[in-house]
C-alpha cells in the first residue's frame, strides 16, 4: 500500500468552516421557518457588477464561435488582464509593479496555499495569531509546523499575537523567521497597520533576510489615508515581499474565481549551493507545471472592473458593505460590546462578553439571535475570547442582526 | 534570505511547450505571411457547444442578480455537476462511482500535478515513457525523482517504455513502484490498452499494493469496443486506482477550465503508524484547504454537456476531431510514414524517417511544410525518434498539413 504524506494526520479533524456549517445546519433543521442571519463565512452576497456581467456574456460569445474561440491561455494570465491590474492597482497609485510581475490565478486561497511549493521544507514560518487557517494548515501539510501542543500552538510556528492587548499591532519576533505571513487589512480581526507600522516589518525583513507573504485580499476596503493598500507602498518592499490579491471581496468573484500574486523581479531566495534564485522564476515554473490559467471568462470579467464603469460599480458595492460594517460597529458598541475592525475592513472582531469562550458566544448568538458568526478561537489561540462578524449580508439583515444582538443587553 | 525548494533547481530550464512556442514565433517572424499549421500543443479549436454556451449565459445571469447570486461553492464541486458526472460517465455505463467520490476542479493538469501532496515524499514512482511532462516535473519538484542522468532518465523514476518495439504496451516493472502513472488513451502516443491489457496492471497493483494514477483525459475519443473508457471498468480497480478526467478535450473547455478526479471510498494509503488512511479523505482535506472550487459558470457549462443536446453536440465535435485523426493517419501512412495512435485518440505518433532525431524532424516539418508538431523526445527518452501531431486543427488545415507532409516524399 502506498505511504501517505503523514503530515496530514497531524491536522485536527476538520476545517473550521465545515464545523460551523454542520452546527448551523443542525440548528436550522431543528428550528424550521426561523430566519438565520449568516455572518460567519466571509462570502459576499451582492451580485457581480454590470460591467463584469457584460464582459462574461461577451466572453461566452467569444468561446461560442470558432473565429474568436480561446483555448489554453498563458498560465500566468492574459496580458490584457495583467496590464489592467498593473495600471489600475499599482502604476496609477504611484507604485512600481509591472504586468510581467503579476500572476493571475483562480484565487488567493490557492496562491497562499501553494506558495510553499517553492520554499525549502524546513522553512521557519511566522504568522499573526489569530490567522486565516489556510496559512497554518498548508504549513502543517508541508511538514513545517512541527507538532500541535495542548495550548493549540504548533511547535515550529512563530506566533505573532494581535489582540486588544497590543492594539492589534504585532510585535517583532524574538526569533528570526524565514517567512512572515502578514494579512492587512487583517482577516479575522478587521484591523489594519498604518504605513509606518508596516514599515517596521519591511525594515525587519530587509535586515533579517526574511520573506514577507503579504495577503492584501481586503485592500479595497481601505479608506483611511494612513493605511497602505499594497505593501509595495513601503520603500524596499520589492526586495522582501510577495503580495496576494483577490477579486473575491472587491468584485464579488467568490463564485467566478480570480486572484493574483505579485512577485517582483528582484526578489530572491537562496539555493543550497548558496546562489540566489529568482522567486519569480520559481513561481512561474510552479504555475506553468501545475496550473493551466484561470478561466478566460473570469479574466475578461476581472478586466472589466478596471474600466471606468467597472470601477464605479465596484466602488458602490464596497460602499454597500462598508455601510454594513459601520452599522454593526456603531450598534454593537452602543450595546456595550467591545468591537474592533470594521473601518477599513468588512470584518468586525467582537470581544466575547463576561469572559465567555468563543464557541460559547457563537452558540449564544445562534440560539438567541439566530445570527451566525465565526468563533475567534477557530483562527488560532489568540482568537479565543473573540468572534468575527462579516459585513457581507444585506443592509436589512445587518441592521436586524445588530438589533437582535443589542437586544441581548449583554 | 529564505531558502528555496532546491528540487526546482534540478529541473531542466524550460517547459517543452514554451520551447516550441519560441521556435515557432521566431520562424513566423522571419517568414511573414506564410500560413503555419499548428499541430503541436494539444489545444482544441472548435468552439464550445451551444448547450454549454447557453448554460454560461444563464449562469452569468444568476451571478448578476442578488436573488440568484452564488458565491463560494463546495470545494469538491457542486452537487448538480457531480451527480451529472456520476450518472453520465459512470452509472449509465454500468460502472460503480458515486457523486461523493468525485472532486471537480479547474483541470486535470492541476489535479495530476497536486495529487502528490497527499503522498509520502519518498514515494517510488513509475510512469510510462514517453509521458506527459507534468508527471515528471511535479515529481522532480517534490524531490521524488532523484537526479537527472545523461541519458535523460531520473534516477528514482521507474520508466515503463511504450514504443513501437513493444506495440506500445508497457511491461510490468521489475522493481515494485508505490505509484504508477498510466494515461490511456495515451498522451503522447495516441495508443490504447484493451480491457485485458489494463487488467494486467490492476491485478499487479492489487498484488503489489501499488497505487495507479489513471489519467483518462482522452476517454471521449475511444470508439473501439475492447478499449475501456474508465479504469473502473476493470474489476478491483476501485481498491487501487485514482482516475483523472478533463472537460478540455471532450467539451472544448481548455479556456473554461474544468476537470475532475475520482477517488473511491475504499482506496487507502498507509500512515507511518501502520494504520490505513482513506485517500479520499486526504484529498478532500487538500482541496478544502488549498482550493476554492471551480468557477460556478464553468460548472454549469460542464453540467450542460450531460443533457441530451449537450451529449449530441459534444459527440459531433469529437467526431470532427476523429475525422481529422483518420485523415492524418491515412495520408501519412500512404506517404510511407510509420504512424501510430489516431484511432481512439486525437494524437498521431509519427516515427521520424531515416533515423532522424525528434527535433530534426520538428525543424524539417516547420521549415519545409510550415507544420508544427511536438518533438517526441520532449516527452521522455523513449520518445526520441518520434513526433506528435494533433487532430485539433480544422478539417481544411489538417488535410493541407497531411498533403504538405506527403509531398515531402520521405
Amino acid at each position: 500500500m502506498v505511504h501517505i504524506n503523514d503530515n496530514f494526520t497531524k491536522l485536527p479533524s476538520a476545517y473550521l468552516f465545515s464545523d460551523i456549517a454542520r452546527k448551523v445546519e443542525a440548528f436550522a433543521a431543528s428550528h424550521p421557518g426561523e430566519k438565520i442571519i449568516r455572518m460567519g463565512i466571509g462570502d459576499v452576497t451582492r451580485p457581480i457588477c454590470p460591467a463584469a456581467s457584460e464582459a462574461l456574456h461577451r466572453a461566452t460569445a467569444d468561446e461560442s464561435e470558432a473565429a474568436t474561440f480561446r483555448g489554453y491561455g498563458p498560465e500566468q494570465g492574459y496580458g490584457f488582464l495583467r496590464e489592467a491590474i498593473a495600471e489600475g492597482d499599482y502604476r496609477s497609485r504611484g507604485i512600481e509593479v509591472s504586468a510581467d510581475e503579476i500572476f493571475v490565478s483562480d484565487g488567493a486561497k490557492s496562491d497562499t496555499g501553494n506558495i510553499g511549493d517553492i520554499l525549502a521544507s524546513d522553512t521557519r514560518v511566522a504568522m499573526t495569531d489569530p490567522v486565516y487557517p489556510v496559512y497554518i494548515d498548508t504549513n502543517v501539510m508541508a511538514g513545517r509546523a512541527g507538532t500541535l501542543g495542548s495550548d493549540g500552538r504548533w511547535s515550529r510556528i512563530i506566533y505573532l499575537p494581535v489582540t486588544a492587548g497590543n492594539g492589534f499591532v504585532p510585535s517583532l519576533p524574538s526569533e528570526r523567521p524565514d517567512v512572515i505571513y502578514l494579512c492587512f487589512p487583517n482577516n479575522p480581526t478587521g484591523t489594519v497597520l498604518t504605513r509606518s507600522q508596516l514599515k517596521v516589518w519591511v525594515d525587519y525583513a530587509l535586515r533579517e533576510g526574511s520573506l514577507i507573504l503579504f495577503d492584501a485580499a481586503y485592500e479595497a476596503f481601505v479608506s483611511s489615508p494612513e493605511v497602505p493598500r499594497s505593501i509595495y507602498e513601503i520603500e524596499g518592499a520589492r526586495r522582501v515581499a510577495i503580495e496576494f490579491r483577490s477579486f473575491s471581496k472587491t468584485a464579488g468573484f467568490t463564485g467566478l474565481r480570480c486572484g493574483y500574486t505579485v512577485i517582483p523581479r528582484e526578489l530572491c531566495g537562496l539555493a543550497a549551493d548558496g546562489s540566489e534564485v529568482s522567486l519569480h522564476r520559481l513561481w512561474l515554473r510552479r504555475q506553468t507545471t501545475k496550473f493551466n490559467g484561470a478561466s478566460y471568462l473570469t479574466q475578461r470579467a476581472a478586466e472589466a472592473i478596471y474600466s471606468e464603469e467597472g470601477r464605479r460599480q465596484v466602488a458602490e458595492t464596497i460602499a454597500y458593505y462598508k455601510h454594513n460594517a459601520s452599522t454593526l460597529l456603531t450598534s454593537l458598541r452602543e450595546a456595550g460590546l467591545e468591537a474592533y475592525g470594521g473601518t477599513d475592513s468588512p470584518y468586525i472582531w467582537l470581544r466575547t462578553p463576561d469572559g465567555m469562550t468563543s464557541w460559547g458566544f457563537f452558540d449564544m448568538l445562534l440560539e438567541r439571535c439566530r445570527v451566525v458568526g465565526t468563533p475567534g478561537c477557530g483562527f488560532g489561540p489568540s482568537g479565543e475570547g473573540y468572534l468575527r462578524l462579516t459585513a457581507f449580508a444585506t443592509h436589512e439583515a445587518t441592521a436586524e442582526a445588530a438589533s437582535r444582538i443589542a437586544a441581548l443587553r449583554l
